[in-house]
């Protein structure tokens, strides 16, 4: 006999590790691992207590994490991301050993940290550092190199949110119109009244939480279904994203203050593949995977009907994530060529409502804003991101003329715990390179 | 409550979709089915009739087959085989529209049939001819595409063959070493005293049956023990291809026929994992993929602890397998590198040992042997090939310098059902290109 209860959280548990920009305090201790010390997954067949599972508890937590961000599609059903069959794009390369050396105070310290001390803090397993497009400094650990993927976690809706602005600004999305126009499915859902301005801002309204704390929280409910893997014979639930979605109530206006819950992504990602016909995978890979010449394909983790998870489903390859920033960088040009329209850049780029934002409480962007998926700093720099948990980040300095991404898995998820030792360090780096 | 006599059988649908070579006889009538008709999984979402999920257990049968073969990594978790980060190989093109037409007659038929025909029938969905090097013939239909990927099936097998003769070749694994001393674990198996030589010819006496007719054949315990889906809490049994093969018993001496066992293969993946340090993927990817500049990467399904399956778990581009093809039927060379040792080919291409093989009974295959996991036709051409069920092959003639490769969805698992219409239609494209 299956053990219900059992099952059940194994299906539950799939979804912390992907969705969400939310603390999961967990209490495993991670060490730092390096590339050769990776004990995970190693040897045919691995040892006993190194081996891990799709059924695992924590296989997304504490030291496990640090194999499963670079295996995600060896341990769940996932869509590939095709580069294409066209060359491959090459960076310059103007490498700076003096970056390694760059020192910076984390915040909320006293203590001088070096770049290459944060490089280790942060349990980072990629990092890359361009100026003016040509690469100044870049790095792996952990179970990353450049020919693997690794999990971007909530980097994806960043990407999401670039494709929406793209189709608004090319006149094929109406960002005033609503989601029930678009996606009659909505109607009676809180997204149908919702515009697709207030999704893609994540200003919308819904009875719907992230409280990862709470076992009755609506994010158990929507791991479930949206699990790729089998569910109990009496589930009897919605079973995929487009099913979920139609069933999350209205909680208040929209409009009135941002509140981060990835399921507008997964809305968002619905609005677009209804408006183009194409899934968000083979979007991303006719828009920029293909002709910004990637080296990689990448994945994207999946529901039990194939459906890309908009919210936080991409893995893929470090360069790649760094031609995405250098082409917003660029304002939507990449290696000569206009791939996106300038006014989706900066329609990002210069930030959302830092009023709305404030509500949310974040300690570590005390001046930040959210729009189009994107985070904003509103720093001297005019600085702007893509974040996941975990510490993923493709961060863009328009000032400095730099684009910074990092792969990482911190034991903490929230980017809470891993700013402090981050952000200084790249404003340190861009004072540097603005030198 | 769990089902468990439904969540059981739903792991175990899963082998029949991957091994083998042997016959379902479905009884699903499949039409055929274009590119623009495919129903499948088409729309966002599909429509509810035409979903295919992992828990479907009719996913590798039928229509649903031609959408199946082409997404496997959306059902099922997988491991990537890297492509690497070399620029592609590109084929010259020499298209000759006469192949089209070429008329040829099916075995055990008076009725004539063209090569076009013969792609319909066959319910093909990627078909490439290569002659002395240049592609005289290539077309996609179904779910395929130039910039997908396709299940090979048992093809799998052979390129695992051929990494065995690479490494007996090159001195790194002695063909007459018995699997016991390699994998010691393997010491009370059937394995522990059959030769490496052996278990590459599936000459081994396994008490083991893959007749799919029987519900109380090996090959269910196989497919539980090796899926990468949960299983019931209260299953006991093996819980991966490593563990399972430790199980398997003897049954008469091995070498004194061919029997096709896929878990002959799976033993062979693992000597060659525990010799090299490397998972047969990996190996693929640096012997063969990133050297001949493949075009895409491929991708295997694994099992729960994530080893490939070496039996039949590889999906790959059309014109990859197309260059592996060429690769033997130019002795290990590609592209003016010698990648793979002639000796490792010459090996393979010699063929088997007939009357070995004729205990085995393959009634299109009259005059058959198997070495090395490839199928040897003895034809005055001296053709062999890489063969998988639904009417996969890599066929190579060397007489008539031709490398064909077909992928192909046939509702009919076993080759004996499209051989008619396929053997008969290679010799005459082979004779037509030797005029």
């Amino acid at each position: 006999m299956f053990n219900s209860n059992h099952k059940m959280s194994s299906a539950l548990r799939w979804l912390p590790s992907v969705c969400l920009g939310i603390a999961l305090s967990s209490g495993a201790v991670a060490q730092e691992t390096s590339a050769s010390k990776q004990p995970w997954m190693q040897g045919f067949p691995p040892d006993n207590e190194h081996i891990i599972r799709n059924t695992d508890s924590d296989f997304f937590t504490g030291e496990k994490l640090r194999w499963t961000v670079c295996n995600l599609g060896t341990l769940f059903p996932n869509k590939i991301l095709h580069r294409g069959l066209n060359p491959a794009h090459h960076f310059e390369y103007n490498l700076d050993p003096s970056i390694a050396e760059i020192s910076f105070t984390p915040l909320n310290s006293q203590q001088p940290m070096s770049w290459d001390e944060a490089f280790s803090a942060n349990y980072t397993d990629g990092l890359i550092v361009l100026h003016q497009g040509k690469i100044v400094y870049e790095r792996y650990a952990g179970c990353l190199n450049e020919l693997g993927i690794h999990a971007s976690m909530s980097v994806t809706k960043s990407l999401i949110g670039l494709l929406a602005e793209t189709l608004i600004a090319e006149g094929l999305l109406d960002e005033t119109a609503l989601a029930a126009q678009i996606v009659p499915e909505l109607t009676n859902s809180a997204f149908g009244n919702a515009t697709v301005r207030h999704i893609l801002n994540m200003t919308t309204s819904l009875k719907y939480s992230e409280d990862y704390s709470d076992p009755n929280a609506d994010v158990w409910q929507y791991g479930a279904a949206t699990s790729p893997l089998p569910m109990p014979a009496d589930y009897q639930g919605p079973r995929s994203y487009f099913e979920y979605l139609q069933s999350v109530k209205k909680e208040g206006e929209h409009g009135q203050a941002f509140a981060y819950k990835t399921i507008n992504t997964d809305a968002l990602g619905w609005i677009i593949s209804r408006s183009t016909g194409q899934s968000i995978s083979d979007l991303l890979s006719e828009r920029l995977w293909q002709p910004m010449g990637a080296e990689q394909s990448a994945i994207f983790t999946v529901d039990s009907i194939g459906t890309p998870f908009a919210g936080g489903g991409l893995s893929a390859g470090l360069r790649d994530l760094a031609r995405i920033g250098q082409l917003m960088l660029n304002e939507g040009q990449f290696n000569g060529k206009q791939l996106i329209p300038a006014q989706a850049v900066r329609s990002i780029s210069v930030g959302g409502d830092p009023q709305l934002f404030a509500k949310a409480g974040y300690s570590t962007l005390p001046n930040g804003s959210y729009k189009s998926m994107w985070w904003s700093y509103h720093n001297a720099n005019g600085a702007y991101a893509a974040r996941g948990i975990h510490g993923q980040t493709i961060y863009i300095d328009p000032s400095a003329k730099m684009v910074i991404v990092r792969f990482a898995s911190h034991p903490q998820a929230a980017n809470t715990h891993n700013d402090p030792t981050s952000l200084p360090a790249y404003q340190a780096v861009a004072d540097y390179l603005s030198q």
